[in-house]
């Protein structure tokens, strides 16, 4: 796609969910990262951009996480932005007051991001339809984890490029096996319009009790056969069983889940050799995935962390400063110099 | 007031309640904040300035608060200090370390300013009596919160030079409504004894059950008519209602106060069209001040959050640098570039 | 020692213990850090510099704490590192990942230093050997917590070099009394090893059921008799009682404690006039120590909570830029400006 092109297609004020985008957006956020690797992963000399510099980003959490929220925390510093972090049992809400009063305060004092992850699917774009921040959703609910589908994406084609030594190859025609709990993965969801968007070939797996109603509509083959699903994947992307729901009877035991479902060495021997494996985090090792699989040489689940970062960086920039930005800035400021 | 006269005014190391202040120093602080109005409230291309670089701001809250931290925070951050802030629930405190003790460790790491908020009243003050640090009270118990009060005249002054169309307007016979919970509101003490000082004419309104003992010794006049209280006010104050006061037993039932004393359209309409609506948040919508009343046209609530960052960022560079610093240093370095 | 002599003395990754130490390295360590105590204590007009600059330090503390965490992270600010705070309470492990995989995702953001408390003895050293970030113990248990043990040693020399108005005092046969709980003192550990180390003479003193067995292995003398302990005491360092103890038994009673083992001006008159007060903090005033000795002429525990910014600084400092380079860097920006 050239420059003008991008421009065309970028008009967004927030990342609320990947159903939202085109596949242009979805391709210009994979084209802005690349540069923010060499940052974020030290591929440089560079450690941080001024391209945020005197922006406030507001990293606003109601559940429970470390990595996600250590990433978007890190990609704002890298991009010389000031964080703020909103510990939800602190805050206002103790009090009663409603997110949008809560966030019209925070407005007030002048936010350019607002990352926000509830347990309310919608939560995002509720507050991104009244409010003037740049709302990005870090996950709302069973709904989208946005952020995490493009990190996914972009990891799939950062490594198919590499190995098919082709620097424009994209994911059309890549077979990608989900496997998991599909109904009340909010990753799912983000990944599987992620990656139908891009032209890839979508299979999800699982017990029929963790699929969503009507998944097939979404473009992807439904399956419950593990062998088939994995038998022709390029990705084999193992979701975290989320283990209260065994509890819930959703399905029968953790071991018939472990037979039947885990991605081990001896359920591998079903997947061509080249297939990756990758995981959103964190591991239930040896449940979802074996440990020797997670840790071993087809695992790209550290990378999608590095990548992570960066990925969010991306989407920030993009979303404050607009397509067609960051390539003189990054040039004009190429020394090994910190440049804040 | 010239320059002269401003220095001599103002000697403070800390800024522990408005009941020590003289109408002098008041002043000081309202005629510094405009300045850092343009930072805080990005109406000037700059963003940050270095009247604290290097120094180091501790955010100490033994009670939940958004808004307030929060602004400390940032205020402290747009002046280039570097911020600490002490969660009460992972402190010394937990280990039975006193007030005193744990304070005299901070300042053995080389604090600045110290912003303290405590259930406790006078916890400022006895602080601030034996440290050296610069202590801000951000709410001590039932006492005061005298950034509120600050930052609460600040807007009102703000406001009336707007539409008089005159640069310098004083509150002198302002009339001020302040309605609600006066018995039990730091944020009324410290209202009252500001506006007083400045020359206002306050009335304070609500259940008998919410006036504390002998408060027209405060130069205020009390009544329990609302329609009294605001028929020729400039500005209503709504004070937020402490829900848990009512199991106690101390105002009849939440039907009968907001039937009494709600700010709301109906009950508006004893008022003059002018009138200013003002509350310190967080809202309880619907029960002391009804919604379309918050967000209507003559509320200038959020304008109050605005102003509450430059307010403290006035208020902490001249603790810290006293007066008569930052004329300069602001002019000589007005660009576009953030200043860290 | 030498500039060539030091340089070999270093080729450590991580601090996970002074039992590993070598003499030379512990000085070089307390060698390193005068020129810290300077931006630190701000005995010199530099705040901050620039040593750590684009680096990450990640404070990942399992037990609360106040001093430490803060003096940590004050120490990286101070070194213009970026810092990040992992809570325990809101990471991963809740959702039960293991410390390597969380070490694992931190570092795939690109970690520099991650400084580690926890409750389990050896948790640095197992995520130090598996792991390629600078790992550095705050304290594993009952083990040790090498940090405190090293800025005690060097406010203890600093003092001695003081009074003895000798720039090269070493702690040879320097009489140090350790008093208290030895048995459950990570503190108390840490202490002996780098006291030892360094040539000091250390008696150990508390109720025989809080001695560790085979204490006297360490290179301690060991006496239940205070008189004795502190009678030619070049230093008297009282260690906390943990009050939960004595509900196990393990001592026969609070009043028994204090009246066989406080240090108050009542037993310190068995002491040498010159003898030095130490603590670690939090104190329990009147409990193992007199609060008119913690806060007397001889006490110095304020000055070690001052010292322990500029001893993480030094070590922190030279886990990532190894030794010889800091000197140069100072030197040629040692003006009144902050060098961020």
């Amino acid at each position: 796609m050239n420059a003008a092109a991008e421009e065309a297609a970028w008009t967004r004020k927030d990342l609320v969910g990947i159903e939202d985008l085109s596949r242009e957006e979805i391709e210009l956020i994979l084209d802005t990262a690349p540069q923010f690797v060499a940052v974020s992963a030290r591929e440089s000399g560079i450690k941080r951009v001024p391209l945020l510099q005197g922006r406030l980003v507001v990293n606003w959490f109601f559940e429970p996480s470390t990595r996600t929220r250590t990433s978007f925390e890190l990609a704002a510093k890298r991009l010389s932005a000031d964080t703020l972090g909103i510990a939800a049992s602190t805050s206002s809400l103790v009090k009663g007051e409603s997110l949008h009063d809560t966030l019209a305060n925070i407005e007030a004092m002048r936010s350019d991001i607002v990352v926000i992850r509830h347990s309310y699917a919608g939560a995002a774009r509720i507050l991104a339809e009244r409010h003037s921040s740049h709302i990005i959703n870090a996950g709302d609910g069973f709904h989208e984890h946005p952020t995490q589908g493009l990190l996914d994406a972009f990891t799939m084609r950062e490594h198919i490029r590499r190995t098919r030594e082709d620097a424009h190859a994209g994911l059309d025609g890549v077979r990608v096996a989900i496997i998991g709990d599909i109904a009340y993965s909010r990753v799912a969801r983000s990944n599987i319009w992620c990656l139908t968007k891009l032209g890839a070939d979508v299979v999800v797996c699982g017990p029929r009790t963790l699929m969503p109603p009507r998944v097939d509509e979404m473009g992807v083959e439904v399956t419950s056969d593990l062998h088939h699903a994995i038998g022709e994947a390029d990705v084999i992307y193992a979701l975290r069983m989320q283990l209260e729901r065994q509890q819930r009877c959703l399905f029968p035991s953790l071991r018939e889940y472990i037979r039947l479902f885990r991605i081990d060495n001896e359920s591998l021997r079903a997947a061509p050799a080249h297939a990756l494996i990758m995981h959103p985090g964190p591991i239930n090792r040896d449940i979802e995935l074996a440990a020797e699989v997670a840790d071993g040489r087809r695992s790209v689940i550290l990378r999608q962390v590095t990548n992570g970062v960066a990925v969010r960086m991306a989407i920030m920039h993009l979303l404050v400063n607009g397509p067609g930005e960051q390539q003189t800035r990054l040039t004009a400021r190429d020394t090994d110099e910190p440049l804040c």
